[in-house]
């Protein structure tokens, strides 16, 4: 059994981006040699989330439209009160969608449906670069 | 410490349907022998997901009732204009909820509340089969 | 490899209260001697969840806020309507956070983002009395 670390590093263009880390993700597995086990995948940080989605351009709005419909920007946010940052809905966003996600591998291959890819959602309301942390625990 | 791969094979009955599969979860967890370490549930497919309830015929309803309001089903989605297969909502539920779980067990026994129950949510608009897969890492 | 399984005691002042676990998280993971490896963060029980957030007074008020608004507690509920404990509410927005977490570590470090903390959310509607779970997996 082993363990590895790894970070995917990327950029996103603000609130509403939804960034496919599949293909990257398939080949940080690919190169481990590992054949059997689980990887993390966690965004550090407090305006970004991760998710598994249909990585299709119809979805790409409807997801980001859906939260900003239970979410909206232009109500009172004590956040916004407190430091005038401008992202509190941002931060509301992230944290009901949550940071991690735990993937099964089996002989060396994500167990992902056909359409399901692994995004990172951008809930900030500005460009931010990102650091992905990829951690697999198998053998 | 060892890693077993199982599934759970189940049909659903369509959109807002919740399977219980705690009983099988426990029995492939007793069947592994493994005392201490984590479960990770995962479903494949971008139209299901997975979450704790307390298993009972009322919340059974509220549950699916709210993923409704927050996600209607009579609204356009950009997904719908391209793909016309029905089921947009169906995706933004499922990616809102998400496709993993993790649940730690001690002493042979998953810790889970004693009125929460390991469900898989059927977000479809018809009947599915699903694979759920239990990744088991532990000793 | 290690496997590690430990609990955090907590008391919640009921519904809305948001309880910053990262110092205990720490000082578990800091004692375990490990460094590289992953923690799982479970709540057992069905109307409390996990996340990670900012925690400042702003936002702790801003995500009951949002919750409260998309599970609002004056509607009907058919969990309401049999039990007669007047959770209901409460019950469906765990379900929707979720119970658990799965956060890396490297270095004997968790890898959070400098404003993201690991928070338990109540959700019912007494005060309650909560075992976290953390369970790690490490080397």
């Amino acid at each position: 059994m082993q363990i590895l670390t790894r970070t995917i590093f990327l950029r996103s263009k603000g609130e509403g981006d939804i960034i496919d880390i599949t293909p990257e993700t398939s080949k940080i597995l690919s190169q481990s040699k590992l054949k059997d086990g689980i990887i993390t995948i966690f965004v550090s940080g407090s305006t970004a989330a991760v998710t598994t989605i249909e990585y299709e351009p119809g979805l790409r709005q409807d997801f980001p439209n859906m939260l900003s419909r239970i979410v909206p920007e232009n109500i009172e946010y004590q956040h916004e009160n407190m430091w005038h940052d401008g992202n509190g809905h941002s931060h509301v966003k992230a944290s009901l969608i949550g940071p991690s996600l735990t993937i099964p591998f089996n002989d060396g291959t994500l167990m992902l449906g056909i359409w399901q890819q692994i995004v990172v959602l951008e809930m900030d309301i500005n460009k931010r670069e990102r650091n992905v942390i990829l951690q697999i625990i198998g053998e």
